[in-house]
Protein backbone atom coordinates (compact mmCIF):
# COMPACT_ATOMS: atom_id res chain seq x y z
CA UNK A 1 0.00 0.00 0.00
CA UNK A 2 1.39 2.95 -0.88
CA UNK A 3 2.04 5.58 1.74
CA UNK A 4 1.00 9.15 1.31
CA UNK A 5 3.34 12.22 1.09
CA UNK A 6 5.66 11.79 4.11
CA UNK A 7 6.92 14.94 4.37
CA UNK A 8 2.96 16.10 4.98
CA UNK A 9 0.90 13.23 5.47
CA UNK A 10 -2.80 13.27 5.23
CA UNK A 11 -3.25 10.19 7.57
CA UNK A 12 -0.76 9.68 10.62
CA UNK A 13 -0.58 6.76 12.41
CA UNK A 14 0.96 7.68 16.05
CA UNK A 15 1.88 4.50 16.89
CA UNK A 16 5.10 1.88 16.65
CA UNK A 17 3.71 -1.41 16.78
CA UNK A 18 3.93 -3.18 13.68
CA UNK A 19 0.91 -5.18 14.29
CA UNK A 20 -1.28 -1.76 14.06
CA UNK A 21 0.50 -0.72 10.97
CA UNK A 22 -0.20 -4.37 9.37
CA UNK A 23 -3.81 -3.92 10.37
CA UNK A 24 -4.24 -0.61 8.52
CA UNK A 25 -2.53 -2.05 5.85
CA UNK A 26 -4.35 -4.85 5.25
CA UNK A 27 -7.68 -2.59 5.20
CA UNK A 28 -6.42 -0.44 2.73
CA UNK A 29 -5.73 2.77 3.91
CA UNK A 30 -2.53 4.65 2.63
CA UNK A 31 -0.71 6.34 6.31
CA UNK A 32 2.69 7.28 7.72
CA UNK A 33 4.01 5.83 10.84
CA UNK A 34 5.22 8.53 13.25
CA UNK A 35 5.74 7.46 17.02
CA UNK A 36 4.20 9.36 19.56
CA UNK A 37 6.38 10.68 22.17
CA UNK A 38 3.77 10.78 24.76
CA UNK A 39 4.83 9.36 28.00
CA UNK A 40 2.71 6.11 29.02
CA UNK A 41 4.88 5.83 32.33
CA UNK A 42 3.93 8.87 33.92
CA UNK A 43 0.39 7.69 33.05
CA UNK A 44 0.10 4.24 35.19
CA UNK A 45 -2.96 2.13 35.34
CA UNK A 46 -4.59 2.54 38.56
CA UNK A 47 -6.32 -0.19 40.94
CA UNK A 48 -9.93 0.99 40.04
CA UNK A 49 -9.48 2.65 37.43
CA UNK A 50 -11.84 1.44 34.30
CA UNK A 51 -9.88 0.01 31.32
CA UNK A 52 -12.18 1.24 28.80
CA UNK A 53 -11.63 5.23 30.01
CA UNK A 54 -8.05 4.48 30.37
CA UNK A 55 -7.15 3.25 26.93
CA UNK A 56 -8.94 6.16 25.69
CA UNK A 57 -7.04 8.63 28.05
CA UNK A 58 -3.71 6.88 26.51
CA UNK A 59 -4.42 7.03 23.04
CA UNK A 60 -5.65 10.47 23.32
CA UNK A 61 -2.54 11.54 24.50
CA UNK A 62 -0.35 9.70 21.89
CA UNK A 63 -2.51 11.25 19.22
CA UNK A 64 -2.53 14.77 20.58
CA UNK A 65 1.18 14.55 21.06
CA UNK A 66 1.71 13.65 17.45
CA UNK A 67 -1.18 16.17 16.34
CA UNK A 68 0.69 19.24 17.94
CA UNK A 69 3.93 18.33 15.62
CA UNK A 70 1.21 17.82 12.34
CA UNK A 71 -1.44 19.85 12.69
CA UNK A 72 -2.41 19.53 9.04
CA UNK A 73 -2.95 16.02 9.52
CA UNK A 74 -5.56 13.23 10.98
CA UNK A 75 -3.73 11.37 13.86
CA UNK A 76 -4.54 7.85 14.61
CA UNK A 77 -3.48 7.34 18.31
CA UNK A 78 -4.09 3.73 20.30
CA UNK A 79 -3.36 1.58 23.25
CA UNK A 80 -4.15 -1.65 24.42
CA UNK A 81 -4.46 -3.10 27.83
CA UNK A 82 -5.25 -6.85 28.75
CA UNK A 83 -7.44 -7.40 32.13
CA UNK A 84 -7.45 -10.59 34.45
CA UNK A 85 -10.12 -10.74 37.23
CA UNK A 86 -9.58 -6.68 37.74
CA UNK A 87 -6.23 -6.98 37.17
CA UNK A 88 -4.22 -5.14 34.46
CA UNK A 89 -1.41 -7.07 33.05
CA UNK A 90 1.49 -5.13 31.80
CA UNK A 91 4.33 -6.54 29.06
CA UNK A 92 6.59 -8.93 30.80
CA UNK A 93 9.85 -8.30 31.30
CA UNK A 94 11.67 -11.32 32.31
CA UNK A 95 10.74 -14.96 31.54
CA UNK A 96 9.42 -15.93 35.21
CA UNK A 97 6.98 -12.51 34.63
CA UNK A 98 5.79 -13.89 31.38
CA UNK A 99 5.41 -17.19 33.13
CA UNK A 100 3.29 -15.60 35.93
CA UNK A 101 1.09 -14.13 33.46
CA UNK A 102 0.77 -17.09 30.61
CA UNK A 103 -0.03 -19.24 33.56
CA UNK A 104 -3.02 -16.95 34.99
CA UNK A 105 -4.20 -16.61 31.07
CA UNK A 106 -4.34 -20.42 30.73
CA UNK A 107 -7.93 -21.69 30.29
CA UNK A 108 -8.97 -18.72 31.47
CA UNK A 109 -11.49 -15.89 30.42
CA UNK A 110 -10.00 -12.70 29.87
CA UNK A 111 -10.72 -8.58 28.13
CA UNK A 112 -8.45 -6.95 26.08
CA UNK A 113 -9.47 -2.93 25.34
CA UNK A 114 -7.78 -1.07 23.02
CA UNK A 115 -8.98 2.71 22.55
CA UNK A 116 -8.81 4.99 19.80
CA UNK A 117 -8.51 8.34 19.37
CA UNK A 118 -8.16 9.97 15.93
CA UNK A 119 -8.01 13.76 15.89
CA UNK A 120 -6.63 16.80 13.86
CA UNK A 121 -5.53 20.09 15.46
CA UNK A 122 -6.55 22.57 12.37
CA UNK A 123 -9.65 21.11 12.34
CA UNK A 124 -10.04 20.93 15.85
CA UNK A 125 -11.49 17.52 15.92
CA UNK A 126 -11.69 14.48 18.12
CA UNK A 127 -12.87 11.22 17.73
CA UNK A 128 -12.47 8.81 20.72
CA UNK A 129 -13.51 5.24 21.29
CA UNK A 130 -12.78 2.17 22.81
CA UNK A 131 -13.89 -1.54 22.32
CA UNK A 132 -13.94 -4.44 24.57
CA UNK A 133 -12.84 -8.55 23.55
CA UNK A 134 -13.00 -11.63 25.50
CA UNK A 135 -10.36 -14.21 24.72
CA UNK A 136 -10.37 -17.63 26.18
CA UNK A 137 -7.10 -19.63 26.15
CA UNK A 138 -6.82 -23.30 26.18
CA UNK A 139 -5.56 -25.21 29.15
CA UNK A 140 -1.74 -24.61 28.62
CA UNK A 141 0.29 -26.94 30.70
CA UNK A 142 4.13 -25.89 32.17
CA UNK A 143 6.06 -27.11 29.08
CA UNK A 144 3.89 -25.39 26.00
CA UNK A 145 4.01 -21.96 28.80
CA UNK A 146 8.14 -23.03 28.82
CA UNK A 147 7.93 -23.61 24.93
CA UNK A 148 5.86 -19.85 24.53
CA UNK A 149 8.63 -18.01 25.68
CA UNK A 150 11.48 -19.52 24.03
CA UNK A 151 9.93 -18.29 20.95
CA UNK A 152 10.71 -14.63 22.24
CA UNK A 153 7.01 -13.54 21.90
CA UNK A 154 5.81 -12.18 25.51
CA UNK A 155 8.07 -9.91 25.49
CA UNK A 156 6.93 -6.53 24.18
CA UNK A 157 3.12 -7.49 24.10
CA UNK A 158 0.55 -6.70 26.98
CA UNK A 159 -0.45 -10.09 28.72
CA UNK A 160 2.53 -11.41 27.33
CA UNK A 161 1.21 -13.32 24.06
CA UNK A 162 0.66 -11.93 20.18
CA UNK A 163 -2.38 -13.44 18.86
CA UNK A 164 -1.08 -12.88 15.11
CA UNK A 165 1.73 -14.92 15.97
CA UNK A 166 2.50 -18.02 17.35
CA UNK A 167 0.80 -16.85 19.93
CA UNK A 168 -2.78 -18.14 17.79
CA UNK A 169 -2.63 -21.63 18.81
CA UNK A 170 -3.06 -20.67 22.53
CA UNK A 171 -6.70 -19.06 22.06
CA UNK A 172 -9.96 -21.32 21.81
CA UNK A 173 -11.96 -19.00 21.22
CA UNK A 174 -12.83 -15.07 21.13
CA UNK A 175 -15.91 -13.03 21.67
CA UNK A 176 -16.08 -9.56 20.00
CA UNK A 177 -13.78 -7.58 17.63
CA UNK A 178 -10.33 -9.62 16.56
CA UNK A 179 -8.28 -6.98 15.28
CA UNK A 180 -9.07 -5.41 18.55
CA UNK A 181 -7.24 -7.67 20.31
CA UNK A 182 -4.18 -7.49 17.62
CA UNK A 183 -4.43 -3.66 18.78
CA UNK A 184 -6.36 -1.90 16.46
CA UNK A 185 -10.25 -2.44 16.28
CA UNK A 186 -10.16 -1.52 12.38
CA UNK A 187 -13.89 -2.03 11.63
CA UNK A 188 -14.31 0.68 14.43
CA UNK A 189 -11.65 2.92 13.07
CA UNK A 190 -12.60 2.81 9.28
CA UNK A 191 -16.66 3.23 10.20
CA UNK A 192 -15.36 6.69 11.95
CA UNK A 193 -12.87 7.79 9.14
CA UNK A 194 -15.91 7.21 6.90
CA UNK A 195 -19.00 8.87 9.02
CA UNK A 196 -16.68 11.98 9.60
CA UNK A 197 -15.64 12.53 5.81
CA UNK A 198 -12.07 11.66 6.09
CA UNK A 199 -12.14 8.50 4.20
CA UNK A 200 -14.32 7.74 1.26
CA UNK A 201 -14.96 4.29 -0.79
CA UNK A 202 -12.71 5.58 -3.87
CA UNK A 203 -13.49 3.70 -7.58
CA UNK A 204 -10.22 1.86 -7.00
CA UNK A 205 -8.89 -0.14 -4.37
CA UNK A 206 -8.09 1.63 -0.86
CA UNK A 207 -9.84 5.04 0.47
CA UNK A 208 -9.61 8.52 -1.01
CA UNK A 209 -8.73 10.85 1.98
CA UNK A 210 -10.02 14.29 2.87
CA UNK A 211 -7.19 17.00 4.24
CA UNK A 212 -8.41 18.33 7.61
CA UNK A 213 -9.37 22.01 5.87
CA UNK A 214 -11.61 19.92 3.56
CA UNK A 215 -14.14 18.44 6.48
CA UNK A 216 -16.23 20.95 7.36
CA UNK A 217 -15.45 22.25 10.89
CA UNK A 218 -16.51 21.48 14.44
CA UNK A 219 -16.29 22.10 17.93
CA UNK A 220 -13.12 19.86 19.50
CA UNK A 221 -15.18 16.89 20.45
CA UNK B 1 9.21 -22.40 8.48
CA UNK B 2 10.88 -24.96 6.73
CA UNK B 3 9.33 -27.36 4.88
CA UNK B 4 10.61 -31.32 5.58
CA UNK B 5 11.64 -33.36 3.38
CA UNK B 6 9.35 -32.84 0.20
CA UNK B 7 10.28 -36.31 -1.39
CA UNK B 8 8.67 -37.90 1.65
CA UNK B 9 7.02 -35.79 3.95
CA UNK B 10 6.04 -36.21 7.60
CA UNK B 11 2.96 -33.80 7.16
CA UNK B 12 0.78 -32.90 4.44
CA UNK B 13 -1.41 -30.06 4.26
CA UNK B 14 -4.33 -31.49 1.40
CA UNK B 15 -5.18 -27.75 0.60
CA UNK B 16 -4.35 -25.45 -2.05
CA UNK B 17 -5.89 -22.47 0.00
CA UNK B 18 -2.71 -20.37 0.70
CA UNK B 19 -4.65 -18.91 4.04
CA UNK B 20 -4.33 -22.13 5.91
CA UNK B 21 -1.05 -22.99 4.47
CA UNK B 22 0.06 -19.32 6.18
CA UNK B 23 -2.03 -20.11 9.17
CA UNK B 24 -0.24 -23.79 9.72
CA UNK B 25 2.87 -21.56 9.26
CA UNK B 26 2.06 -19.08 11.63
CA UNK B 27 1.15 -21.92 14.42
CA UNK B 28 4.91 -22.74 13.65
CA UNK B 29 4.77 -26.12 11.54
CA UNK B 30 6.95 -27.56 9.17
CA UNK B 31 5.06 -29.22 6.19
CA UNK B 32 4.32 -29.28 2.22
CA UNK B 33 1.58 -28.82 0.54
CA UNK B 34 -0.34 -31.26 -1.53
CA UNK B 35 -3.45 -30.20 -3.19
CA UNK B 36 -6.25 -33.29 -2.93
CA UNK B 37 -7.66 -34.20 -5.93
CA UNK B 38 -11.15 -35.11 -4.17
CA UNK B 39 -14.16 -33.65 -6.04
CA UNK B 40 -16.02 -31.81 -3.89
CA UNK B 41 -18.67 -30.90 -6.60
CA UNK B 42 -19.56 -34.70 -6.40
CA UNK B 43 -20.94 -34.01 -2.83
CA UNK B 44 -22.88 -31.24 -3.01
CA UNK B 45 -24.25 -29.83 0.48
CA UNK B 46 -28.11 -30.59 0.27
CA UNK B 47 -30.94 -28.79 2.08
CA UNK B 48 -31.30 -30.47 5.78
CA UNK B 49 -27.66 -31.88 5.92
CA UNK B 50 -25.75 -30.59 9.09
CA UNK B 51 -22.87 -28.54 8.65
CA UNK B 52 -20.58 -29.81 11.09
CA UNK B 53 -20.74 -33.32 9.72
CA UNK B 54 -20.87 -31.99 6.35
CA UNK B 55 -17.36 -30.14 6.86
CA UNK B 56 -15.85 -33.07 8.05
CA UNK B 57 -16.95 -35.04 5.50
CA UNK B 58 -15.49 -33.04 2.95
CA UNK B 59 -12.59 -32.56 5.23
CA UNK B 60 -12.33 -36.25 5.46
CA UNK B 61 -12.77 -36.80 1.58
CA UNK B 62 -9.64 -35.01 0.62
CA UNK B 63 -7.05 -35.97 3.78
CA UNK B 64 -8.26 -39.83 2.64
CA UNK B 65 -7.31 -39.15 -1.47
CA UNK B 66 -4.06 -37.76 -0.79
CA UNK B 67 -3.12 -40.36 1.83
CA UNK B 68 -3.64 -42.77 -0.37
CA UNK B 69 -0.93 -41.43 -2.50
CA UNK B 70 1.34 -41.02 0.36
CA UNK B 71 0.36 -43.80 2.97
CA UNK B 72 3.88 -42.77 5.19
CA UNK B 73 2.43 -39.70 6.20
CA UNK B 74 0.28 -37.40 8.37
CA UNK B 75 -2.60 -35.42 6.42
CA UNK B 76 -4.44 -32.60 7.08
CA UNK B 77 -7.74 -32.12 5.12
CA UNK B 78 -9.97 -29.40 5.92
CA UNK B 79 -13.18 -27.90 4.18
CA UNK B 80 -14.82 -24.70 5.46
CA UNK B 81 -18.57 -24.10 5.15
CA UNK B 82 -20.94 -20.58 5.16
CA UNK B 83 -24.18 -20.69 6.64
CA UNK B 84 -27.29 -18.35 7.02
CA UNK B 85 -30.42 -18.98 8.50
CA UNK B 86 -29.87 -22.75 7.81
CA UNK B 87 -28.84 -21.73 4.28
CA UNK B 88 -25.13 -23.14 2.80
CA UNK B 89 -23.09 -20.23 0.47
CA UNK B 90 -20.80 -21.05 -1.52
CA UNK B 91 -18.25 -18.79 -3.47
CA UNK B 92 -19.79 -16.50 -5.78
CA UNK B 93 -19.30 -16.83 -9.53
CA UNK B 94 -20.48 -13.34 -11.06
CA UNK B 95 -20.47 -9.72 -9.40
CA UNK B 96 -24.53 -9.96 -8.84
CA UNK B 97 -23.99 -13.22 -6.76
CA UNK B 98 -21.51 -12.05 -4.89
CA UNK B 99 -23.94 -8.64 -4.55
CA UNK B 100 -26.53 -11.15 -3.36
CA UNK B 101 -24.68 -12.41 -0.53
CA UNK B 102 -22.85 -9.62 0.78
CA UNK B 103 -26.14 -7.58 0.82
CA UNK B 104 -27.69 -10.82 2.87
CA UNK B 105 -24.30 -10.75 5.89
CA UNK B 106 -24.85 -7.25 6.00
CA UNK B 107 -26.11 -6.66 9.87
CA UNK B 108 -26.36 -9.82 10.35
CA UNK B 109 -24.87 -12.85 12.79
CA UNK B 110 -23.77 -15.61 9.95
CA UNK B 111 -22.32 -19.05 10.96
CA UNK B 112 -18.66 -20.54 9.75
CA UNK B 113 -17.90 -24.24 9.86
CA UNK B 114 -14.73 -25.52 9.42
CA UNK B 115 -14.22 -29.76 9.75
CA UNK B 116 -10.37 -30.60 9.39
CA UNK B 117 -9.13 -34.28 9.55
CA UNK B 118 -5.72 -35.86 10.46
CA UNK B 119 -4.84 -38.90 9.06
CA UNK B 120 -2.17 -41.87 7.90
CA UNK B 121 -3.29 -45.23 5.83
CA UNK B 122 -0.07 -46.81 7.38
CA UNK B 123 -0.87 -46.05 11.02
CA UNK B 124 -4.30 -46.90 10.09
CA UNK B 125 -5.28 -43.84 11.73
CA UNK B 126 -7.97 -40.97 11.69
CA UNK B 127 -9.31 -38.06 13.70
CA UNK B 128 -11.69 -35.49 12.85
CA UNK B 129 -13.26 -32.62 14.66
CA UNK B 130 -15.45 -29.46 13.52
CA UNK B 131 -15.37 -26.31 14.73
CA UNK B 132 -18.28 -23.56 14.36
CA UNK B 133 -17.85 -20.03 14.94
CA UNK B 134 -20.57 -16.70 14.49
CA UNK B 135 -19.67 -13.79 12.69
CA UNK B 136 -21.42 -10.69 12.88
CA UNK B 137 -20.88 -8.15 9.89
CA UNK B 138 -21.62 -4.35 10.02
CA UNK B 139 -24.31 -2.94 8.31
CA UNK B 140 -22.73 -2.29 4.71
CA UNK B 141 -24.26 0.33 2.24
CA UNK B 142 -24.15 -0.65 -1.64
CA UNK B 143 -21.65 1.60 -2.46
CA UNK B 144 -19.31 -0.16 0.08
CA UNK B 145 -20.49 -3.86 -1.16
CA UNK B 146 -19.81 -2.31 -4.70
CA UNK B 147 -15.97 -1.06 -3.50
CA UNK B 148 -15.22 -4.81 -1.73
CA UNK B 149 -16.60 -6.18 -4.77
CA UNK B 150 -13.81 -4.64 -6.91
CA UNK B 151 -11.35 -5.35 -4.68
CA UNK B 152 -11.35 -8.89 -6.06
CA UNK B 153 -11.76 -10.88 -2.94
CA UNK B 154 -15.09 -12.47 -2.69
CA UNK B 155 -14.49 -14.61 -5.64
CA UNK B 156 -12.61 -17.39 -4.22
CA UNK B 157 -13.86 -17.68 -0.69
CA UNK B 158 -17.03 -19.32 1.07
CA UNK B 159 -19.69 -16.53 1.70
CA UNK B 160 -18.13 -13.91 -0.34
CA UNK B 161 -15.57 -12.56 1.73
CA UNK B 162 -12.34 -13.02 3.32
CA UNK B 163 -11.69 -12.15 6.86
CA UNK B 164 -7.82 -12.11 6.96
CA UNK B 165 -7.58 -9.34 4.03
CA UNK B 166 -9.33 -6.38 3.23
CA UNK B 167 -12.94 -8.48 4.43
CA UNK B 168 -11.34 -7.30 7.70
CA UNK B 169 -13.40 -4.10 7.68
CA UNK B 170 -16.45 -5.84 7.31
CA UNK B 171 -16.63 -7.52 10.84
CA UNK B 172 -17.82 -6.07 13.17
CA UNK B 173 -17.06 -8.89 16.18
CA UNK B 174 -16.96 -13.05 16.36
CA UNK B 175 -17.87 -15.65 18.89
CA UNK B 176 -15.38 -18.43 18.87
CA UNK B 177 -12.16 -19.37 16.79
CA UNK B 178 -11.19 -16.94 14.70
CA UNK B 179 -8.95 -18.97 12.71
CA UNK B 180 -11.69 -21.50 11.76
CA UNK B 181 -13.19 -18.21 9.86
CA UNK B 182 -9.90 -17.53 8.02
CA UNK B 183 -10.20 -21.64 7.17
CA UNK B 184 -8.48 -23.68 10.08
CA UNK B 185 -9.01 -23.84 13.62
CA UNK B 186 -5.35 -24.13 14.48
CA UNK B 187 -5.74 -24.19 18.14
CA UNK B 188 -7.89 -27.57 17.77
CA UNK B 189 -5.52 -28.74 15.06
CA UNK B 190 -2.40 -28.45 17.01
CA UNK B 191 -4.11 -30.26 20.11
CA UNK B 192 -5.13 -32.87 18.16
CA UNK B 193 -1.24 -33.43 16.44
CA UNK B 194 -0.11 -33.19 20.26
CA UNK B 195 -2.38 -35.27 21.83
CA UNK B 196 -2.08 -38.32 19.62
CA UNK B 197 1.85 -38.10 19.75
CA UNK B 198 2.15 -36.61 16.28
CA UNK B 199 4.11 -33.57 17.28
CA UNK B 200 5.63 -32.25 20.20
CA UNK B 201 7.05 -29.16 21.60
CA UNK B 202 10.77 -28.87 20.98
CA UNK B 203 13.21 -27.68 22.58
CA UNK B 204 14.24 -24.49 19.67
CA UNK B 205 11.29 -22.98 18.39
CA UNK B 206 8.68 -25.07 16.09
CA UNK B 207 7.68 -28.54 16.36
CA UNK B 208 9.07 -31.82 16.29
CA UNK B 209 7.17 -34.35 14.52
CA UNK B 210 6.46 -37.69 14.62
CA UNK B 211 5.80 -40.54 11.31
CA UNK B 212 3.11 -42.61 11.54
CA UNK B 213 5.21 -45.61 11.84
CA UNK B 214 6.36 -44.05 15.42
CA UNK B 215 3.46 -43.56 17.24
CA UNK B 216 1.69 -46.59 18.27
CA UNK B 217 -0.78 -47.87 15.88
CA UNK B 218 -4.21 -48.31 16.42
CA UNK B 219 -7.61 -49.05 14.91
CA UNK B 220 -8.83 -46.54 12.16
CA UNK B 221 -11.84 -44.59 13.96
Amino acid sequence: MAIDDPKDPILILASQSPRRRYLLEQAGLSFSVIPSRFDEEAVPFKPGDAPEDYVRKLAQGKALEVSARYPRSWIIGADTTVMIQGKNLGKPSSNAEAFEMLKQLSGETHEVHTGFCICSESAEKRFSQSVRTEVLFKELTHAEIDWYIKTGEPFDKAGGYGIQGVGIILVRSINGSYTNVVGLPVCEVIETLIREGIAGFCSGNGFDLNRPENVSSGAFG
